[in-house]
């Protein structure tokens, strides 16, 4: 693949090359109506000044959609557009540009619509109406199975045939930045005793969930279903997701119904949201499943996840960063086509704007595990930090950053930037 | 109580007396946009026509909420407003009203604002923007963990000491009167089997549960909880619920993280939302608990439950209807401001909107258990209807109809009017 080279100034490191072009909600100090920027290089193109200009005519859709506080009408527009967007956008960035007129020769449009990042306060990039939280990270569900019920036990029988998923919280999903408040809640301190009698903590065993996150563009009606074969044209594009968990009150609430304020006390994602398209190039095979699915979720195309470096750094107040994992987003026995396939098949409705987490992406090897949880053997281990500082599970002060990027500097980065949170103490009840 | 009489026409055996007042969405054939109404007996008062008299000037709040298309707006004006609303409405209509210019003597206001209610379509009430299920009603609880693990294990250790509850999907809650498809998806046909299989199936096990909904109207930043002393204030009002539910996909797929598809087809609510202020006369004890709770989900009021009378009727096709339960309100070992207090104690936002379902409200005696799961004891023993039909699960073409309702003839009945929902057929895949 032939580097898509620019006029513009893109650092050869940046995630956000020509072959990216993510899509964001931003503000500026001197503009603080949010509306749609995409990313390149160090800097943002704001899509309501660039659409002002007129530059958009000519692939004539609506482009007020970039004049609105989140992505969801652009997003609803569906795939073809998101792709003649990108590949305009490309065009008009590109070195041999063949419309130089549009933004390469007018310095006033140039001034009014590229702003620095370190300018722009990036905001939620979707309305979320529901969030979907699956379990396909088969290496991670069965370490944390190991964990709970030994390795010949791990997985249940229902694992390899279904995308396990439950529903999450929609309103706790923040964007990157967001502070995290460490919960309160009821724990199980001793499990032993008889009867079992919980007492009132913060969190002890506070940790992270390394994941992808996708957005639907487009929904289905209630009592209908999404086929396989159509489910990638639903899927608008892809963040990083820190699934915030609270391990010791997860254990003792979770059955039967499942995670709950475990889980709903925070969610981050990365602001810029990777178009399905630029991910394209990227396509590789996930875990191998030998069971034979449901015809509902086979799929033609075997390369159905994504060849993505994952990388999680803590940094503990006022230390230096240390890198804690490195995983790989084709760590997944199921695709997001099948989480979709899967999600719609008894006819839930879907709607541009949903969410889908992959599940804890973990490799197999030790170091590439994507929670603390798995890394410290269930609290057993403690992670060595630079500068001597140990970690079981996280502590107030912690910043946890998650990055992405998929490809190399010679054809161009295709990453997500950075998804970052940091702890804050418990609030005293 | 005295029993408010009113001017207006209100037969003796309405839901909707001067007592009750609920809110809902309306449109017409005359007038298709949606916009706010209470119920009144036979009718209901456009409010969106009432207030453009200029009706409720005399009480200060910004009345073009009820001109949107949901009552979220409404909602977030919080208690002190509902209930000057709902008394001022009640002087409107009393017998000796003391501001008879304003409706009662007003015939063209009437004729423009009371419509009959069997010509008005109904609306959500809300948008929904988070859907939680709990877990509440303890005899439910207990008879579906008999089925599934016997009567000692019944009940799992942390049932008595929180509200079990899990994120449900905003999506697929719908108003009374549209239908439900059947979902498909995976059930195991052969538990014993080895290695379990599953197959891919039209829902044969298709269920209801009986429940109370509340729907919230004053969120809560994230990072902060609901003291369970204000967590009353945070609660708009009550519709009735039925959580349809898929038990063969459910049995199949819940393990670890609990119900996703089999809940997520569809759960329909009934349309007039009854204030919280309306409930207040008929607020009783609930399911004694003996465990000593924490003391956030100490509740100073005894009375944390509504003495509400809940019946399911059951009308095949082309059938009389047969009534199949008697269960009640007060069937709750939680009440929803405990609910609302655990929901929030570990950060977690809420929004006006929000949804809360209590769980299944089953009755100790038979006949009175709130899901047919339980009343053939998981499937043995069919339940005769009218007609010489018989049913365990639902069939194709049948209709549910929930009923609620508080209070007597005399002093004014307060009821949810119909929660009613037909299944189709699941489609071909």
């Amino acid at each position: 693949m032939a580097p898509l080279k620019s006029w513009f100034p893109i650092p050869k490191s940046s995630h956000f090359s020509l072959a990216n072009l993510p899509f964001g909600i931003i503000s500026t100090a001197g503009k603080p109506t949010p509306r749609a920027a995409v990313a390149i290089g160090d800097h943002c193109l704001d899509l309501q000044e660039f659409s002002s200009s007129g530059a958009f005519q000519p692939l004539g859709f609506d482009a007020s959609v970039f004049s609105k506080p989140t992505l969801n009408d652009f997003a609803a527009l569906g795939r073809p557009v998101h792709r003649a967007v990108r590949k305009y956008l490309q065009d008009v960035f590109a070195e041999n540009t063949s419309i130089p007129e549009v933004l390469q020769r007018n310095k006033e449009l140039q001034e009014r619509s590229l702003i620095r990042r370190d300018q722009v306060t990036m905001h939620m990039p979707m309305h979320i109406g529901d969030y979907t939280d699956f379990y396909a990270g088969k290496n991670h569900a069965f370490n944390v199975g190991c964990l709970f019920r030994g390795p010949d036990n791990a997985l249940q029988p229902n694992y390899t045939h279904l995308p396990v998923g439950y529903h999450g919280r929609a309103s706790s999903v923040v964007v990157s930045g967001t502070p995290i408040t460490r919960p309160n809640g009821q724990i199980l301190e001793n499990p032993a005793a008889t009867p079992k009698a919980p007492t009132f903590s913060p969190c002890r065993r506070l940790d992270i969930e390394l994941e992808l996150g996708a957005f639907v563009c487009k929904g289905n009606a209630m009592g209908t279903n999404i086929p396989i074969s159509e489910a990638a044209d639903h899927i608008f594009g892809f963040v990083l997701l820190n699934d915030w968990s609270a391990r010791d009150i997860q254990a003792w609430e979770y059955v039967p119904l499942g995670p709950f304020l475990a889980k709903n006390f925070g969610s981050t994602i990365s602001p810029w949201v990777v178009l399905t398209d630029a991910l394209e190039p990227f396509r590789t095979t996930g875990i191998p499943n030998e069971t034979k699915l449901l015809p509902y979720l086979q799929e033609k195309e075997e390369k159905n996840v994504y060849d993505i470096r994952l990388q999680v750094d803590i940094i503990p107040e006022g230390k230096e960063p240390t890198t804690i994992l490195n995983s790989n987003g084709r760590h997944l026995l199921f695709s997001f086509a099948q989480m979709l396939a899967h999600h719609t098949i008894g006819g839930c409705p879907m709607a541009p704007g949903d969410l889908l987490g992959s599940g804890t992406i973990s490799g197999k090897e030790p170091g590439t595990e994507g929670s603390m949880l798995e890394i410290t053997q269930g609290g057993k281990q403690a992670i060595k930090l630079n500068g001597g500082v140990e970690r079981k599970f996280l502590e107030d002060g912690d910043t946890i950053t998650f990055y992405g990027v998929a490809g190399t500097e010679e054809t161009g980065l295709v990453g997500f930037g950075e998804c970052s949170g940091k702890i804050l103490p418990a609030p005293k009840i």
